[in-house]
């Protein structure tokens, strides 16, 4: 039987042990597969020969991790070239696999990652090598094309609503005989999806968030400043989510810009550059936060939605690799709505590799400085559902799995 | 019989609001004080006769109220004037409390607050007016004098333990060539508490955080990029816990200033700072996080402890103010460290008002670049207990209460 070798690539997520988790079982499960290998950092630790053996792990091992953030193996941001540019990464990376009988690759990643699931794929079928690679669908950013929607984003979307909407009880309660305003920093440099996944924060017309901005809408200043004035006449303050990679109207990114005292060119966030100019043109109060890794790190607020998909797409992967359907990615199809049901289809890694899910028109505001109803109602489901915790002293008790690195069995 | 008023002060924090419930719950249950008045935005809405009645809070919802995160009945940042020196709001505020006939009044807040209980107090009794004020203490900050800990410090402590705990992991998924450092800054201007306390998400020797920078220890710039350094070399990444306030040695606070292109002068805060030093002077990845309010205003992570104590003060406030200690300010005391045990002490407001309570040396370790042992020791069981928290359509059911205004009985 040959091995299976499980590996991570790009940002990790809250939930992207779960489908590491449901590699393993079904992998296990199956009968079919020798060992299953982890790669350590990745696609990196594939070409270093630097794998794991998950062997050691229990099954009340893998209940852990499968509620472990973070990568539990690693992952790491690292782009193959095109074979005809360079194939000495691809004799490589053949060589290793070769080496520890590795039949099935599955790559757990973003729309980058399903490229590079379809370019290996593609290399090993036109040498003859006897490969399986499947993609596993990832991403907070939730940009992936052919999926409804993408594992890891669910949790990240209930930590942002979930943020907005407590910073948003603290906001209202400082009295102040100006405005203040909120603005919280989300992730997605070119997608809006987490921007909007604040607005879940809101149970009537006047909570926070009061004004979304995606990358999708260059901001019109003008409009943005009206709005911002209307909102604080109306009640005294003004909650904003905006995505990091924000522009204004002309395409020039929402950054500031200056030179510090030793030359080094320093570059403010989105965040923070809309609450000063707020601050500078109205005269606001304001406060910002930047969430950074914890809205993707934040196990203690995972989506059981998002959890229950994540280990859907590993364990699908699998059956992909079984039966032999190469550079294919589960993807999870929505059924429907109201009960919100889904099932997983495969979808062409080639088709979907590479290319950027924006979030669409109908879901944004003609303002466009927020979402509408019908965004709402696609994103509930996703953020549903919780998970228990179990805390150790305070703190969730997130065990780490250190496993013994396989003996090399290729030059360096 | 008389009216009690209850007003919130300062910073809000994740548990307030139980302070608030015991306030009301034990005020109705004595049968000694007729109608709990709550103060719209704190002092200041006490001098624009902006009172709520409480009555129509039923016992369930004086349960929710108690899980509410933010001030329910707002707060407001103001500091009254020596009476000596201007005794108009003097005036204005025994007016007030004469018109609703308030004969007990409860101020939540810091040491700030802790000072405006004693003024008050003190003028009352100068001019002969049948008030007895307490105070009730409350401030993630952590840093009133005189009790062993303040209610809502356990809850962000919590809330920032987590977030390094994870943040950590993330961190740590990912692989790069060149080192990788992550940032978070956590309040507090003067007092290090709740950077302190982002140790708590610590295991084993090599977790983050790495590095904890405290307002109290000037930085000695050298000394912290050789343990940056160190820590690189030996894990591939460094966590750095840092407090808004940290300075540099010599006293020069750190933040990077700079003028806009606009004119104006703009500050760095803490965090962005440290994080960008890191990345010019050694080459490293950097992030940061900012969290901000989210903090503080964290219900869906309260510490069951926290939660306890800010109960305990709401409810030893009404009892004091019945029993006439005027001026008083109900304390923690810690009765013993394993197993925690605590109860409740006057101590006389005047006491405490306007000083403020460092991070002991014994708690900062010899370098200044972390805590020690007993630092953890002291800080865990303030974090320790989780409370349930009701979901509604994936994110936490926080209620807000829109309480009646009382009809004016002044002149404007």
């Amino acid at each position: 039987m040959k091995n299976l070798l499980y590996a991570q690539s790009g940002g990790v997520t809250a939930v992207i042990n779960a489908s590491a988790a449901a590699v393993i079982e079904a992998a296990r499960a199956s009968g079919q597969v020798g060992h299953v290998l982890a790669a350590r950092h990745g696609l990196v630790g594939v070409l270093d020969e630097a794998l794991l053996d998950t062997s050691m792990l229990s099954a009340d091992d893998l209940a852990r991790l499968a509620r472990t953030p973070g990568g539990a193996f690693g992952s790491c941001r690292f782009d193959l070239p095109e074979p005809e540019d360079d194939a000495a990464p691809y004799d490589r990376l053949f060589q290793v696999l070769a080496a520890h009988e590795v039949g099935y690759l599955l790559y757990n990643g973003g729309n980058g990652s399903m490229h590079t699931v379809a370019q290996i794929a593609g290399e090993a079928a036109r040498r003859g090598v006897p490969l399986v690679t499947v993609g596993v669908p990832k991403t907070v950013d939730n940009d992936i094309e052919g999926t409804d929607c993408c594992p890891g984003f669910g949790s990240a979307g209930k930590y942002v609503a979930t943020a907005m909407l407590e910073a948003g009880m603290d906001l209202r309660a400082m009295a102040s005989r100006v405005g203040r305003v909120f603005v919280m920093e989300v992730m997605g440099r070119n997608a809006g999806w987490l921007a909007a996944a604040t607005a879940l924060a809101r149970r009537g017309g006047d909570d926070p968030p009061h004004i979304v901005l995606m990358p999708e809408v260059p901001i019109d200043r003008a409009r943005l400043l009206a709005e911002v004035e209307r909102t604080v006449a109306r009640i005294g303050y003004c909650a904003i989510a905006v995505s990091e990679g924000i522009s204004w109207e002309g395409g020039e990114r929402v950054m500031e810009q200056h030179v510090d005292a030793k030359g080094y060119v320093q570059l403010g966030g989105a965040g923070q550059t809309i609450a000063r100019l707020l601050s500078a043109e109205l005269g606001y109060k304001h406060h910002w936060a930047i969430p950074d890794y914890l809205q993707r790190a934040a196990g203690h607020l995972v989506s059981a939605t998002d959890f229950e998909q994540a280990h859907a797409v590993g364990s699908a992967a699998v059956e992909y690799a079984l039966a032999g359907r190469d550079a294919m990615m589960p993807a999870i199809r929505r059924v429907s709505d109201a009960p919100y049901r889904w099932d997983i289809v495969p979808v062409p890694a080639a088709e979907v590799g590479n290319r950027e899910r924006l979030v669409p028109a109908h879901f944004i505001r003609d303002d466009g400085l927020h979402v509408t109803p019908a965004a709402i109602d696609w994103l509930r489901p996703l953020v549903a559902g919780e998970l228990p915790v179990h805390f150790d002293g305070g703190v969730p008790d997130w065990r780490q799995f250190e496993l013994p690195r396989l003996a090399s069995r290729l030059a360096g």
